[in-house]
């Protein structure tokens, strides 16, 4: 945890942007798997944590903005339970710590909480279906208004305090960032032809729960790197193939890193391979170069694109003029997604409030395939942290659409494109922070060029 | 998976108790973390595996007791998730590899589903907030209405069928415990002072996820054995102390193992620690001995109680008549959980159905202290796969309370207690099969005696 004067701080900034009513923080539960007591890892929720710090389930709070009191309510352990769970502080000590006085078990969240007319109350948009039965019950609505009474005020609020990283937050990310870079490099050093997928994902999560924290986001460790959601961790790896590995840490206090990248499952890259890498590898590190105050993130992707798209026209995999196809979104045949996206307290950084007020300052997204892929489109400021992820995947299914359809045809060799249709993906993925005078790439370097991941790969075979 | 005919034959046999009505089975979703699809691993109902085999979010499956059909529904893939996640089977042909023919999308199930009358329809009881949000939304009944209108008849049939293991099943779980007992051993190998439990607990993780499953329930890697329900895992560990490990496998198939171990922080146990552990090992071993058929758990739950009792007595701890002390529940000062539970697709097999069905034939369950947590009492079956796992704990919480309270002090030393009271908690567990003649240990042998634990420490040092 802060410092009690930071949640403090950043609730008088969050309570300043309201004239009335109150704001609800509806804090997450624990989840059962297969019943109800088998849970998943506790969550807790970004926001809650963000502002009242604490790390347990069951929990409510609320700011009420005229009389500027805020309130934490939640159930002590009952000495039953005590004697199950150990000694634990009381909701009143642990809500003190961070700099709330008031506090009280549920039974008086239910009274207080009636006492505000429904229009009076802000919340921020219900994700976990226990939001929606929790706002369901205390306000008597459907599920459907559960959703429509989202406070856009109160979404733009966090949304605009959240983006801007303190220098506090900025440490805590660096760490996550930097045990990120060991994940990455350990799999690096252990992965061998014959294992298993599932072998070096393992040894990716010991390295983040080792370091005391656990993973932020479900791990990609896979030699089809070219399918872009994918857990799936039941192959065998060989000598020839490429692995591709996105992975994160969160650390204890909920900030995450995520990174890209890309190996040989043997110990070298083929020549073809290390052709296409040294492309992926230039839209990265073009991409970071951008990197600034005022540039429009939108920019910062279509740099990529386009360096994508030339290092791939000179390859001949594609044709024509390089501005009307990135027009076109031609470039999306090899990469479909965005160059990248916000991350803080989650590696989407508030996915949940919603991709059109948090990355789009409310604009209308684009609808072209690709680019409506793009999370992130607005000015960037001091204290954005954002990854840069562009890649380069041989999607046979989307190779096969497009051809199918002629979708591009002005702009893509599909001939030239099937001879690769097995090649996999590429990606590379670092995280940054827009400084005032231009970025940082954050945490411990993670192995990028050639010869860095060799030399590491060299360790594999040791 | 199993065959189709395994899966044809458990619903056929699950239809025999029926005449009417329909069986309505209600899948799992995926459950998003800290937004809704930054999700935790996908873990399907067991229920629903069992009879329909499917691992796959968003279906429902209903079986028509009169017309003799069962259906799956739920939404194919669009081309564009495809291009994110690869080709996936349809519904249509995943749900004929288990025997299935009658398929379609979630827009044929509301319709279909809507053609009963409400109160023919039989469900199992509601365990995660998805499953109300379902239920109030496909009945238009409120959650409370969810919960109550579960069907009894339907939770009997599906515990009585599942709580017989067949020989294929037993393979499964016999593997899932073999694996298990990998990872404890894998600890034992591993921890050194100086290390955090988060090292350790990752070690064990490792294990599971490199093995192609995952963990079965949360590890429990602690210095802390006494407190029961701990999965704290920040300490560094230090010489001298007791290190108590709780951990299961889960096979992608999803059925479980579960067992504990306890072994010194240090290379060798201390003679006060040994004292306990050959007290613990002898209840231990001791209610193995007693499973077979016709037996009553609660007599198992008793008799590992007693060794208990009495080893302590011969170490001052407690006194007076070891019978009145147990019908007392004086034990559970120092044994207040239960001797073991039943497993299989679950770790605690079926506990979304009730314990009262499943554990207890409907009867009611002791409210004294220790024995009001024993899970199961009935007398066993060829088939129960049940745990084993009586421990001495230590818990200051407790020792103070019963002391204050005078709680059993006829029976309880409590100067004598307070001697020890830092001592810790010691508990074994393993996974046991009630066979037709007696009774068979699941899995790889866990190291168990002083002798075996303590060589495969000085792997650890070595």
């Amino acid at each position: 945890m802060f410092s009690k004067q930071t949640y403090t701080n950043r609730r008088n900034q969050l309570r300043a942007q309201f004239k009335s009513g109150i704001l609800l923080f509806i804090g997450n539960d624990e989840s059962g798997m297969n019943y109800e007591d088998n849970t998943y890892r506790f969550r807790q929720d970004s926001s809650f944590l963000y502002y009242f710090g604490i790390n347990r389930p069951g929990l409510y709070a609320i700011m009420d903005i005229e009389s500027g009191h805020d309130y934490v309510y939640g159930d002590d352990l009952t000495i039953d339970s005590i004697v199950w769970m150990g000694s634990q502080p009381t909701i009143h000590e642990m809500a003190a710590g961070f700099g709330v006085e008031n506090t009280g078990p549920l039974s008086s969240f239910y009274q207080k909480v009636k006492t505000y007319p429904l229009a009076s109350v802000h919340y921020l948009p219900p994700y976990r279906p226990e939001h929606f039965l929790k706002l369901m019950d205390i306000f008597g609505i459907s599920k459907q208004e559960a959703s429509a009474r989202a406070s856009v005020p109160f979404i733009t609020a966090v949304a605009e305090q959240r983006n801007v990283k303190t220098d506090e937050e900025v440490e805590e990310i660096d760490h996550a960032v930097s045990i990120t870079a060991e994940m990455h490099m350990a799999a690096m050093r252990y992965a061998l032809p014959g294992m298993t997928e599932a072998q070096v994902a393992a040894r990716i999560y010991e390295v983040a729960l080792a370091a005391g924290g656990d993973i932020s986001f479900p791990i990609i460790a896979t030699i089809n790197g070219q399918t872009l959601h994918n857990h799936y961790h039941g192959n065998t790896i060989s000598e020839g193939q490429l692995f591709l590995v996105d992975a994160g840490y969160e650390t204890p206090k909920g900030y995450a890193g995520d990174m890209s990248s890309t190996f040989p499952v043997g110990r070298t890259f083929t020549e073809r391979q290390k052709e296409i890498y040294q492309i992926t590898l230039a839209a990265h590190n073009g991409a970071i170069d951008k990197l600034k105050p005022g540039i429009h993130f939108r920019d910062v992707h279509l740099h990529a694109a386009r360096i994508i798209f030339d290092g791939l026209k000179n390859m001949g995999f594609a044709k024509g003029n390089t501005d009307d196809a990135i027009a076109n979104g031609a470039h999306a045949l090899f990469f479909p997604c965005g160059v990248g996206h916000l991350m803080g307290l989650d590696v989407h950084d508030m996915e949940n409030l919603g991709e059109q007020y948090v990355g789009y300052c409310g604009a209308p997204k684009s609808t072209q395939f690709g680019l409506k892929s793009l999370r992130l489109a607005r000015p960037l400021k001091p204290g954005f942290v954002v990854t840069i992820e562009p890649g380069i995947y041989f999607i046979p299914e989307l190779i096969d659409l497009w051809q199918q359809n002629g979708t591009n045809r002005d702009y893509i060799n599909f001939d030239r494109v099937n001879e690769y249709r097995h090649f996999g993906g590429i990606r590379n993925e670092e995280d940054v922070l827009v400084t005032p005078t231009g970025h940082r790439v954050l945490g411990k370097p993670l192995a990028k060029t050639v010869e860095e991941v060799e030399a590491l790969r060299a360790e594999a075979f040791f």
